[in-house]
């Protein structure tokens, strides 16, 4: 064999450990916001597959929160995760030190935590809906220097979500309630403004487009919220004889989602702490 | 609200489009072959918590080779993959143009794919053995310039299975038949060479190393193969009434897992198309 | 030839071009101070081989500012400059957009205007003194992402220069004036603070190290200033038959060196255009 | 000021020596050849400023290879160098460990060193004609994995020379000799070819193009070469009494300009140790 011999083991290996310098450093530059955000793979022939809802579907949705979850629990130094459709992004604190900053940890850690718990946790969404095969998921990582520049990217997600949500819920009401085709639904909202769209999904099917779930309209945003848990507790007291059942109020740090606008300043103002510098 | 208005909502997103600008190009150099090796995340608790057997568990390396195979299958250009303990490595061909050779893709597909598959297939491996979270893997990427530069690589990944195996199969024995504590077991072997591991497996256990299973002893290389099928077809023949079946003799490309040396030239003379100039 | 025939010279570069693929691109991140710091290339033995007057030579490092002054001149979107010994710092604007803002383009312009100019004006400042050989500088480049940042990075470099040039004036008085050899000098100096330094400048060679010029103790700033520049214009007034001369006022923006403090926050609130967000 | 008092230097510098962390790891992967070319800034401006004699300039051109001379002397590891017109291309060592394959050391020191020497050096090529002012430079670097992509960049910039060249000679013909216009000029050579070219060159001005000097139409390749050198020394023999004048012949190592096709293969075949493994 190739690595016969007292010591050879060793001195073979060493042999071939130059290959370790072919690695680059990747280190995020200190001081900027990191973003990691993921998208589902092929996500439309997933959602076909599994009859996902149109426009939208509670329990993909759900789940992909649940996972979003997870990953900032799992994970560290995340401050807050935005969500709609089949992606989430991941904003990590500008001064955080994990894994030295590596963008490769960040992305790898953040898209396999997702897809493992995507699996995971399916069946308590999907019930009887079986999962076909494993999705996949791809990622990617941008670095934001100024809090300005996090919000605008957040706010982009925000009024992506905005615009595709507003789309499909008229295509879907074309195709699902009037018949059309999906092409002929399609030609019918070519070159229509949010306006258009609001009036047709108001005087056709008699819709208040902002009446619609704020999680469909606005996404989904996850931030770390105190939460005060009242449990029970079994204790002796020290002059009684038997146990006695107390309440015990206990404060923890939760992964908590909102449904909420983060455009505008009400957010940031509401909630300082994450943007704020120690963050 | 923030978005309110006709022509409002596009004109809003495209106020914040300018923090796409933010993220950097990750291309790989061409004509270099790229690796993408992911590691378990806390896979030391993982697999006690887990049960695992040891030094090796039969459930979790095949587990993590069907993963390997499902990221070989689903992913683009993979052109062999070598996998031992908690790692795998993947190799993309020198000329893959897979997602214009973005890092990003190529690292976040893999362990992605790998993680969902992980939880996916689970059962099929461990039974009755409940998964109790979702796992999590970081992965990394490196460029190999060289033929001879990845086939050290791949080297250094077989030469480390080599040295930790036999390290683990004397740790295991001296704690499992020899009633040492874990700590014990380290001390003896503190210092020692392979050939003074090798003594006390066949003095004290009676075990000669090289008769240990070859997928502890080499790890798993997976290769694309040609593999002829026969299956049955029912056919109707034109001048027949009645349908027969028929063998029929399909060519199919299978990722294969050897257990096999791949640090002498043996390997590379017989499989020459991994390495050649077009793959 | 290799490179005959009709239209084969065409054909022939095509076949080649594809090795523009291997460039790689090197953007900055955008919303970021560009900071390019030189220094001169062996100029320990470059400044014993000219004479250069021990610790301070004014000749060598008017040369150097009149340098970095033409860099400014001749480059864009240069908001300041910091020099000290034969090493300056250049920052570019947070919004520039100079070349892309790629990083090459950046370091290697700022280089090569130096060293021309670094020649091409040495007769100015040396005089008889004749340049022996033309020299080399090499640079580097940062990115700090807040004003805070950037206001660290100029106050590192000054306190750089305080530290250098107290050390060096003590050190040089000690060879120059108390005989002592280099490694005597050093020796003598090695584990001494600033106040001891000062304290054997001030009782054994009766100088106040705050009374040393300005230039050897903060270095040199470079920033654009607003210059009122009389001329003399011969003008033909319309009603008046001879041309006359007037004196006319023009604002010009200039590059002018200070030698002050950059490490307090009285400077940047003299000059706050410079940290200015839409500079 | 803000640098007050005992031990108080040290401890302001080191508060501001995190900015360090800011600046990025930009090594170059190993087993890759090297190439950093430049080229001229605004040389176009610059050409016409200095009279540079159309389409070729000699003095220029012997300067550019007399500064291309100096770096290959002045740097380490530059196996080859390649020039034509206003660039110049420096192939370093697959093996190079020079700073550390620092990206922007081998950028900065090579631009440096030729800008310096291009001022340097100008008066021994330009006599009378004054240097106006100080020339910039700008480079790049970029990686080839294999010795096929090293020469076909070289082949590309050849090529890339052979047809600037062809078509500079015919269009400075058209104008100095047929009194076009530029803009004429460039009308009449609009879509033709090489065969075109060379035609109007014979029929129109009796010129037959492969009779240019090789300098022109081939650029120059800079490469080392064992030269013999016979010096005359003065020796005093043991057994004489008087010196004498003794002939020596040495070998030294030197850079020596070739004019000579690099795209076919002979040039590879005659200087074999440029791509060997070794160097």
């Amino acid at each position: 064999g190739s690595l016969r011999g007292r010591c050879g083991l060793a001195m073979a290996k060493s042999k071939f450990e130059y290959v370790r310098d072919f690695e680059a450093d990747d280190t995020c530059l200190p001081n900027c916001w990191i973003v990691v955000r993921l998208d589902g793979r092929n996500f439309h022939r997933f959602s076909e597959q599994h009859d996902f809802k149109k426009p939208n579907d509670d329990r993909a949705l759900q789940l992909m929160t649940k996972c979003a979850q997870t990953v900032m629990q799992e994970l560290e130094d995340i401050a807050i995760a935005y969500g709609q459709s089949d992606e989430y992004s991941f904003v990590f604190k500008k001064k955080s030190r994990w894994f030295k900053r590596r963008a490769s940890k960040f992305m790898t850690h953040v898209v396999s935590q997702f897809a493992s718990s995507y699996v995971f946790y399916w069946k308590d969404y999907f019930k009887d809906q079986q999962l076909l095969y494993p999705p996949g998921f791809d990622g990617r990582i941008v670095l934001y220097p100024s809090n300005q520049n996090l919000k605008d990217y957040l706010s982009w997600r925000q009024a992506d979500c905005h615009i595709n949500n507003l789309y499909n819920t008229v295509f879907w009401m074309l195709v699902q309630r009037s018949g059309l085709t999906p092409v002929q639904a399609q030609e019918r909202l070519q070159g229509t403004f949010a306006g258009d769209k609001n009036e047709i999904l108001f005087s056709e099917f008699n819709i208040n487009y902002n009446n619609e779930p704020l999680m469909y309209r606005k996404g989904t945003v996850l931030i770390w919220q105190k939460v005060n848990e009242i449990i029970t507790k079994k204790l002796k007291l020290p002059k009684e004889a038997e146990e006695k059942e107390v309440e015990v109020t206990r404060t923890k740090t939760k992964v908590v989602p909102l449904h909420c606008d983060i455009i505008g300043d009400q957010f940031w103002e509401e909630y300082p702490e994450i943007l704020a510098d120690d963050s």
